[in-house]
């Protein structure tokens, strides 16, 4: 019990975050104490209605469970400054592949009345240094409550990201990640005064510790509710993930299925799945033509920052591949 | 009573805030909601105990008066975005000119522990389409209101801004505004995102419209305690505001004794103090080596913005004497 | 003859050019060395050949006069960095309001082979300190010139440009003044390193100061070729410049006819036409969605510049008013 | 002697330019018909003496030889916009580690009058598609080249620079290469203008395929004027190049020698040095507060450019090698 974890899951829920969620409550050590959602794959309404089946899924067959009680938060449904980048996203418009057709009407009552911001502020204030925090998502929310306030960050215990990149390569814009893209100024913020304990799985290490397909449809496949659900909501997508999303991804780093959100997920269940990292200051470029959103590495300390965050450059895809199959054979026991 | 006015007044009260709340807190028609403190003169910590200052002098010769129930809470330390621009204020550290020694030990007890940012939101879902919302200091309180709730700005009665400018020139960087410079990316959101009727008193309004320095003795000559009050606090600043701004203001606008944010607030109390103003829709540039902060008049629609806002431009400078006067013989009756 | 002046002109000729160096050629004190020609109001080709019309216009009823022997030269095709920027031009797609049929079929022969920068260091180097540079267009000759030889500003006697602006409105863009916005870098090189004396008449300048359109009829209803040459090339633009701008330049400045380029010329040729001028450094932001290309003015000297320009503010209208008139009576005795 | 190849050397003649420049001096099949000058390791005037020192080594010991009439022109003093950026240099003040005293007094004399930009222009014309143009230092030369006639690029043989990176990583500034960083303008004209073919040896190509210290020693140890010359001007650096570089590059890429522009000019003299390259579209960002300057790469072709470069990947080191040694091994026979 010493290792058991509170997390806190901020999440944009498209299908790798349902994937990193599903983890989440697949593992034994984790305590999720609430879902903040926040735009990014498909707006903050859409996200609440996501998590809500995903939780809906992960404990069907079970009776009524602890997972019922999960509160989820509705957060930021836009950017910190500027309007919403129309992205033509890969997960359909409604961030889990399109394909669901009997959606909850039902569903905001659900939902929290607490704003996700003061729901986060509230929860790590009462408990302090306890909470790990795990972004999925544009960090908007994050920035949004180092402003209401501003010790937020060190009552924290650590934080995940999955955001950002390492090389200079973009998935979104021609130089940024898809989660500091969609709001360059929260990123910025996070990773200049969230002094934390920080890791971060960025774009390459997920593109550089892919997954064969071969076992993607091991993990889909397996007789499971939750295993079917994914095989659902990928059912569209698969075809795009193989075929359309080579363009960017495969000309950078080969072919291969990357469940993006699940990285920092399992980096978070098990410190074990990294097996390598760096630490280093790092800053997002908020201006530019071409670099707007993209995060810099300052390994030579030209900027001064006394904050480094580690950020993972191999994965042990063996332990790796087993958390995401245990995360598709729901309920937890 | 019908034309009574609620109002929530936003502030990073140094001098010139302390003589607007003033007049809000004489004004017969005014019903002051609550007072937002905001980082801007002074550090948000200072800018409470300032206003808490304002209230006790406003309200001393009188019984238990309505003034004491004004709640003031503490908002926003620091700018959306980035870090905190140091300025040498021309109002001192503590915003109202270093000259008061003895400050209650015991502020803070009397600061509501509500953030400033969610006693906005309240307030103002509490009394849609009621309240005036008058600011006087940098707008991030604003903008994370927006954020906090979209419908936000919608639910406002109208919303009166001191700051920006409308000719390129600035007062504390070349082209910028102090308000909109100390925050630009909240003067941003705030211009792009409050649809609600918007008046913006601007530096050139306040320069063009200035008051003499004969006026300025005998404002502060009266025998009331708020004028002993303002006497005091300005009694160190004179010098500098009769002497040293002159070299930004008197080189575009002459010289003259002129109480900025007073002209937000006096609109706010008395329509007909405008004799005249522009509408038109403002943008504020966030980028540049020199212009970043500036408000940009757009008087030919090139930017396609359906949102215009007020920007006064003539003042009555006959009410707005008689208005700063009765300010400063308080208490109200 | 003690006041008798060589000058180069630079122009990207347009009917207000055509004007201004119409002007030039008739004043008895200026000996024009050479017509320098760069894109602006229409590609430098068209430019080429509306200054040889021009020219032509001006000693047509003459013998072979001096006229015949100013030299021109082609310069820059478009700006120093970036694409050159599509206007809707008020001259027409030729620059002189696209009426002229019969254009010269050999005009390129009339055309130095000598780039116009190479001329123009050349020129300067033979007359050191005797030239003075009169830029009517983007500003992209001279900052090439000072790049191939950085010593090029301080042999020139002095410097009169039109273009910038002194209010941050733009007539092109919200915040630009044409020339400078069309070429901003080379706006930003001249004002930074021609530290010889400047002179600029500023958009501001001539807006404040313009004439009545009855003047205008005065003026191209003279009897002579040049103003009847005037009249066919402002024949279909007048409507234009009387009703269509009106959007742009009544908004701020209110009414009537605005010879741009003549205001710098009219500086150069008689000095008492300026009756009132600011003297300042500036500088031309680089940067910034609205403001790129804005000329900025540093009253108050917070960039530390140790070079000041003079900015022309107030025109003795009717010295002026006569200069104009006087250039439509070509030829030159 | 079908492949004989004409060469312009642009050049910033630091410690590895001179390599570069002893390489094309000391291949059979190279004729280099002039050395043109522009700042960046040292000062212009630094540079002209450095090259002239270069060609002096190489030519010592033969009689009067063709190398004596390779011409040597003056060109950029600075980049195209702004001040030079200060750098603490790694090759001295001087460019050539600082080491040589007895410097021609009359060199001036030596350098031709022409300016080089101009130069450029002249000789390309003459030669037109038959001149490899090696670029090895800032380009400003050539923006300016492109400026003044903008057919230049088109009449190339083909282009090879150094400079500019390939994963955001940069040597000087976070982000940027030092040629980039000098003059970003000028590397973003270039890349957008020069529609010529184009060879990159960008900075992670030459990290990437450093040599080992052993063979430096080897180098530079043979018994040869222009090798005695390379051990005396490398004789201060060493330590540096050593020791205190190994912050920024070994960080990145691990120690070794790399010689940055000999391998730009050793794809010009042998194109099977180079074993894999990339090739597509690339920009350079002139924005950011992190990024100004950086090149960026566009492989799924976002920014929908028609023109792509080659940029080298992989090399054949022991080619390389033999050329280097070779170099040293001056005068050719």
């Amino acid at each position: 019990m010493a290792d058991r974890k509170q997390v806190i899951i901020d999440t944009d829920c498209g299908i790798d975050d349902a994937q990193a969620v599903m983890m989440a409550l697949a593992a034994p050590n984790i305590d999720v104490l609430a879902l903040t959602c926040v735009f990014g794959n498909a707006t903050v309404d859409h996200v609440c209605q996501n998590i809500l089946m995903v939780l809906d899924v992960c404990q069907r067959q079970g009776e009524t469970s602890v997972l019922l009680q999960i509160p989820v938060f509705r957060g930021s449904s836009g950017p910190l400054v500027g309007a919403i980048k129309p992205v033509s996203d890969h997960f359909g418009t409604d961030g889990l592949g399109d394909v669901i057709k009997d959606k909850d009407p039902r569903w905001e009552e659900k939902i929290q009345s607490e704003h996700a911001v003061n729901a986060m502020i509230r929860l790590v204030n009462e408990n302090q240094k306890q909470i790990s925090l795990v972004a999925l998502g544009p960090l908007t929310n994050l920035a949004l409550a180092v402003r209401l306030d501003p010790s937020f960050p060190q009552k924290l215990k650590d934080l995940f990201i999955m955001g950002g990149n390492m090389e200079g390569k973009g998935n979104v814009t021609l130089c940024a990640e898809f989660n500091f893209a969609m709001d360059p100024e929260s990123a910025y913020i996070v990773l200049e005064e969230f002094l934390c304990t920080t890791y971060i799985a960025t774009w390459e290490y997920a593109c550089r510790n892919s997954l064969t397909w071969e076992f993607f449809e091991e993990l889909i496949n397996q007789d499971a509710p939750a295993a079917a659900f994914m095989k659902t909501i990928t059912s569209k997508c698969w075809a795009y993930s193989k075929e359309a999303m080579k363009n960017k991804r495969d000309v950078y780093f080969g072919s291969g299925y990357v469940s993006y959100d699940a990285y920092a997920m399992a980096a978070c269940i098990d410190p074990d799945v990294v097996l390598q990292s760096i630490e280093c200051p790092v800053r997002v470029e908020l201006q530019g033509a071409l670099c707007r959103g993209m995060m810099v590495l300052d390994r030579t300390n030209q900027l001064k920052k006394s904050h480094s965050v580690t950020l993972f450059t191999k994965c042990d895809v063996r332990k790796f591949s087993r958390l995401l199959l245990q995360s598709l054979r729901q309920p937890k026991k």
